[in-house]
């Protein structure tokens, strides 16, 4: 018997390879990424973060048990005032202020992708929400281990925080309990339910991929290009 | 005394302005506009109305009075049980079936727009909620009132209708309750809550530029592309 | 076979069964309600219907198909734009004025009721926020043809139309049709799911039990008389 | 000049002061309370509370700023996490288990409250929402300083617990940070805002009498005993 993970994993097979091959994962781990870009993406990143927060919030206000609404509220806890500490601490390596992270305007991918996943978790069912917000811990927890092969790439002087932050086990044990209680809420879910949690799956694995790329050309709104 | 309305549009007179010279807008108008576009567009804009309908929906659970509560329902109900069926019927001539409207996918622009709007509607006041829909029943009469006195406009035999929905008196009195309500909404509230219904005002006002552009390239996801 | 609807009416067949007893309810159809009863109920449940609308817009909202979202957004607007207008008709034969229905202070079981539905709205699927709904219409169906066949219950000259209304063709068809939608959504659902539908139609079947008996005793907040 | 929640105070006064004065509320402090009431009342409290964090969790979604949500996060989690199980220790000296706790079915005023309470919440603005939830932390911190200062009812066997936690400095920072809270977000609100948000306060410190008075019978569903 299959996972419904399995089934949300093989679905987005070619869209997460190409996130694996595009140039800022690889630069990431190579080291040949340039630094203006990964400072653009730290700034977007900051942003977005204090947004998927937020889908850890809803989850514990639409969780039906007790022990479930917890640990979502314990996880947007941490995020917001652990997570995103590291990640002050590490923009200030990078010469990038608080006050600097914080008056990030949004692009309009992170935008769009954001406020999908919130809408998602605005009018669906707890189900739908988690798997809305899974492809970003699940395929940053992927990439880490990845890049964590790479030689030197845990070392780097610049990027090497970021491929031990996300490689490391206490991250993956954050993967693998929302892959989890993605199997548990699947269970019992018609074929219809979870083909839109498949459809929301491969949504947000899209804007995944669009977040790195918008990453790399640190571009703000398409439209300014016109 | 000004209108926070008049504040409103003054602060997105540059990106309207690229609107009204996009070349979707002006190929309406002069009967340029290639029919796939166009096509692409009708259905793009079949299930942004769907989306755009739930606007109204929430504005209505959201007002406090019986009376404005009263009127989004109405503009709810005539969007989803009145306006689409128009639609359907105008993409019928364009040999566009139902089915095939209802089967349309989501491109990346309409569902970040869309979700945008939905996220502040969920999260935001009515006020707040407002601010973000108003730009695309707004700009939409203004293009259409601008495009009605371009020579032959109003009778093109494939556009024609479009301009005379938008350019309407009917369509105009929706708008003007809307900028109405956006005045009353706006009354007595703090320079740092106006700002905020700005920037929703001004990041839908970039949205309706993308979605023209998106409609005229016929674009789906940006990242298939790269 | 059974239905999903067959178990929900099971399940509350004693509570129904003293709502068909009380003396609010039988005394509409004998003529024995005291006037200051109904008249106190009359404006209870106006701003009632205010919220049992929104109930009707958060449907429209979670729904993913057009079509039930349309259904339910016409739903919303006749009950406020034609039922709540009957409802007013009706009030000025007993000398409440539109004005007065309106300013109507919310009870506590009024209060209560609606916000247990609204909640369930807010935060459960779209089948969950139906059978939370449902009970009101339903039962008030029931009712309204139990009472028909009392003699004369139906030209007693104020309350026979009450009963005209609640025991018509027209409001029975929309009780089927939300009895329809609601085993519609029941289909391949968990027990669990189930069960917890049960609970909310259990609820609110009480509290409609409780709307009645309020009603009776002309209550506004039960500390009042402590 | 005077703060908003002077002028919510005073809106409540009298009924504040029957709180003070009900028999559950002397009762914790000169020990007269039948343990059977506590018992009763510990276990709608907890109920209670899994939808009270819920509300530090919305606010934290609809909060605007970092450090707001921050802060909003960090008081859900720690009453899920830390308060919640003060309770369960508590609850075991009277006999009462954690699986009992949690097995605790909903009684009516209960389900009103905190439903009430979460629709304004899903509904309103985060100043709305604070008005409501304010009423039940502030009283408590009230109700506790005053008893402390009853003779020996700091140090009651069964009932000094109880006063400890709600005179303690500790959960008086917590008042203090809401009230805090209230008063900077009622700055620059309309007069129509602030009657809302008085409304709120008014009707959960009502709500709040209810749960003592509730409490002290031991009540379920009034229903039940017609």
């Amino acid at each position: 018997m299959t996972n419904f993970t399995d089934r949300l994993r093989k679905s987005v097979a070619p869209i997460w390879e190409r996130v694996h091959r595009h140039p800022f994962v690889t630069g990431l781990g190579d080291g040949t990424l340039p630094v203006g870009a990964f400072k653009y993406y730290m700034k977007q990143d900051y942003i977005y973060l204090i947004d998927y927060a937020k889908m850890f919030a809803i989850a514990s206000v639409k969780a039906y048990d007790l022990e479930t609404s917890s640990r979502f509220a314990a996880l947007q806890e941490s995020t917001l005032n652990t997570e995103m500490e590291l990640h002050r601490q590490y923009a200030e390596r990078f010469g990038i202020s608080r006050a600097e992270l914080e008056a990030t305007e949004s692009s309009f991918v992170m935008l769009g992708y954001t406020s999908y996943m919130l809408r998602v978790a605005h009018q669906g069912s707890l189900a739908e929400l988690v798997s809305a917000l899974l492809p970003c811990t699940w395929s940053y927890w992927e990439i880490g281990k990845r890049l964590a092969q790479v030689e030197g790439a845990l070392d780097h002087e610049l990027y090497g925080e970021w491929v031990r932050m996300y490689s490391s086990d206490e991250f993956g044990q954050l993967a693998i309990w929302l892959i989890d209680i993605m199997n548990q809420l699947a269970e019992g879910k018609s074929e219809q339910e979870m083909a839109r949690m498949e459809e929301y799956f491969v949504n947000t694995s899209k804007m995944e991929y669009m977040f790195w790329d918008m990453s790399y050309r640190e571009e703000m709104w398409p439209w300014e290009n016109n």
